[in-house]
């Protein structure tokens, strides 16, 4: 039986892992060679962990596990006639059985020119383009606060201050979005701001700098109870983030963003709002939700085709409870699933007819030892609620080595507030940026 | 007294941490924002260490020193006569002493255009971009071997084997230049293609590769002595690299090089022949050797400015021992001893005359837990070299974060053989590249 997998990450992972030893062909597709694990992808963008801490190559995983061939590339169209995927090289796979886990990424509502000027934050080259961009903007504004004569885009500045005008946007930062991902990040860059840069520099100094966080919405971390969105905001502000609720974008451009409160001058603005699942998931003609999510039946397959399963953030499965939100847990416990139901058609038995989530409860951090985690009726926050998020995240990346390297970076971060990885290496030396 | 060191290598940051508690305004000048410990490089590039264990960044070495001020920028140009540094932001900064440090990068004998297909190895950019089209190139020909009936440029395989004239170029490796960096490189590759990749890939096998050292002189590392350069020769071809002495580039092209004994078709070609000091040097109008650095005189100052000095890579200083080799304990000595000499100045006092080189050794390793060493008569080779070369190596390392760091990756490595930092993060895919 031939077993294609698309996607690399938690969903198609866990499902290729789940069928070990089962008789069966099974190739894995992804775009990149890693499993990236994104709940820590904030922090390499923020210089605290380094690529190679969050991230294995698939081909690791599975160098034990013969049924499972790992392939590099993109995959361009599904044709279900034919049970083939196609490549963009051209190449085309045969299939008995496809599951489909390419993921979700943020979404821009209509505007996908906005993405130049805001840029999201996915995958490692997003995150190592932020952190190299947020030293950047630390740099220029010393510069500029090196030589107040010097003339500078925007006027000149006075001979005895550097001309805080020109400086303010390359130290103003807009989150834009309010889940669990903007929230991590605006707390992560309010730290290094306030803190940890400024030891090094000599001509900025923490209060010149601005982290604002977006949200359209009238509370931050809506999928949480309203009372730890109140303690989230609360903790963000501590570290000195302006929380803008009820506020929406409505224009970005090179020199700032603008929303219904006013307009915010700012050389970062990152997008962390909307959602929209992998456009892969369009070539299934099959029905899509709002946000391009393939609607799935009880047992995760597409409702006219048994041999086709869409599991993770591009899936959208209803059931009793709501329809279960694009996290790693719902990815994790959907693959496991969908193994079971093929090694039960592989081995010729009766396989589990409906998924059911086990929700285990949900984490976000704001900053270096605060957190908010949710489990049923347990509310936590604060330092307790961080050292749980630290041991599960802990506890889920792969690899013995990562942990490892993880904790160790957490340990150091933890006690002296520096990042490790705060290099500026050119990564994007030839694409014109807004910091260039 | 306004000192200002451009360059922020060995010789630069020597120079202002020997100039701790001196009374001077000084400004050090590097056009990335971090110091960079050069002879580890090649294991960045091939997986073996990521950027932040062998990088600090320049603020975080001074930031308790604060007679030293860093700018991160590009210098254009000096102005002898006014006394003057200009940045490419067309800012200007006076100096009354100026200290260059810009060092120098490998060459391609006039032949510019080579460099697009055969990159050298210098900055953390260069390793990254190195990295990855390792990984790639690993990655096309795995595609190529599992799907034996796809077309290839160059003609369909067979239905049955893998058609290895396709494969041969990505598996083909050709390191030119045979001194310590080249050899160092050599080395690596050869280690990963033969032993580490070869576990996680299932269609292409280690006798698939082939690496090629180009050397144009009659043997390798010929700052050595001839019988160490002859055991690293012996090292390098168990390891399975195929040595070439006496054998020059004539050219190289998208699809390989040519050289005077014939052509190699290779995907990836990297140079490590040549040295040139930067260009910054043709500002000074002064002499410059064939390599392009500056004569200086026997106090490292300029034939006629004694407030120039010019050390590391990028100066020409003959003594009775014969030419200065462009290694990083020469650069650090040169720069402790202009550090004596100018705060001989600043205190009025009779400085240092003359510039003497005590020559501690050299050493390089081939591969894993290999090396050769030479200090003086001593000459050491193998494991032994080996040992020597990781803990001089890890002293000079800056910061005991990174020492910590890079120990425990090398111990990780010698026992797995994993370089634990193989991925690919998409860091270059706006740019044409050869593996495209």
């Amino acid at each position: 039986m031939k077993i294609i997998i698309i996607g690399g990450g938690f969903g198609g992972l866990t499902a290729a892992k789940a069928l070990a030893g089962t008789d069966a062909d099974i190739t894995l597709i992804d775009r990149t060679n890693h499993h990236l694990f994104q709940p820590l992808l904030y922090q390499v963008a923020t210089a605290a962990l380094a690529p190679g801490d969050i991230a294995v190559p698939i081909r690791s995983v599975f160098s034990k596990q013969k049924n499972v061939n790992v392939l590099m590339g993109d995959v361009t169209g599904i044709d279900r006639q034919g049970k083939k995927v196609i490549m963009s090289d051209g190449r085309e796979l045969t299939y008995h059985i496809l599951v489909m886990a390419p993921g979700a990424r943020h979404s821009y509502f209509g505007n996908d020119d906005w993405e130049q000027h805001a840029p999201g934050l996915k995958t490692l080259a997003d995150a190592l383009e932020l952190r190299e961009h947020l030293l950047r903007a630390y740099e220029t504004a010393e510069n500029m606060g090196m030589d107040p004569g010097h003339p500078h885009e925007g006027g000149p500045g006075t001979a005895s201050h550097p001309d805080t005008a020109d400086l303010a946007p390359w130290l103003t930062f807009v989150v834009v979005g309010g889940g669990p991902t903007g929230v991590e990040l605006a707390g992560a860059i309010a730290e290094i701001s306030k803190k940890t840069m400024m030891r090094d520099f000599r001509h900025i100094t923490p209060h010149m700098t601005r982290i604002i966080l977006v949200e359209g919405q009238s509370r931050i971390l809506t999928s949480y109870s309203p009372t730890l969105s109140e303690r989230a905001k609360m903790s963000l502000e501590r570290l000195g983030v302006e929380v803008l609720t009820e506020d929406m974008v409505k224009k970005v451009d090179n020199n700032g963003v603008s929303t219904t409160n006013g307009y915010i001058p700012s050389k970062t603005v990152i997008w962390a709002a909307g959602n929209q699942a992998s456009p892969l998931l369009k070539t299934l003609d099959t029905e899509l939700d709002r946000a391009g999510r393939a609607r799935v039946s009880e047992n995760l397959s597409l409702p006219d085709d048994p041999d086709i399963f869409v599991i993770g953030d591009a899936a959208v499965f209803s059931s009793g409870d709501g329809i279960l939100p694009g996290i790693a847990p719902v990815a994790m416990q959907q693959a496991r699933f969908v193994a079971e139901v093929i090694k039960a058609r592989v081995k010729g038995a009766v396989p589990p007819a409906r998924f059911h989530y086990n929700d285990k409860g949900s984490m976000a951090t704001i900053g270096r030892g605060k957190a908010i985690a949710e489990f049923g009726r347990l509310k936590l926050s604060g330092a307790s609620a961080w050292l749980m998020w630290s041991f599960v995240h802990i506890f889920f990346l792969i690899g013995f080595r990562n942990r490892f390297r993880v904790m160790i970076e957490w340990i150091w971060y933890y006690i002296t507030f520096k990042g490790g990885f705060r290099l500026i290496t050119g990564v994007n030396r030839d694409k014109q940026s807004k910091s260039g």
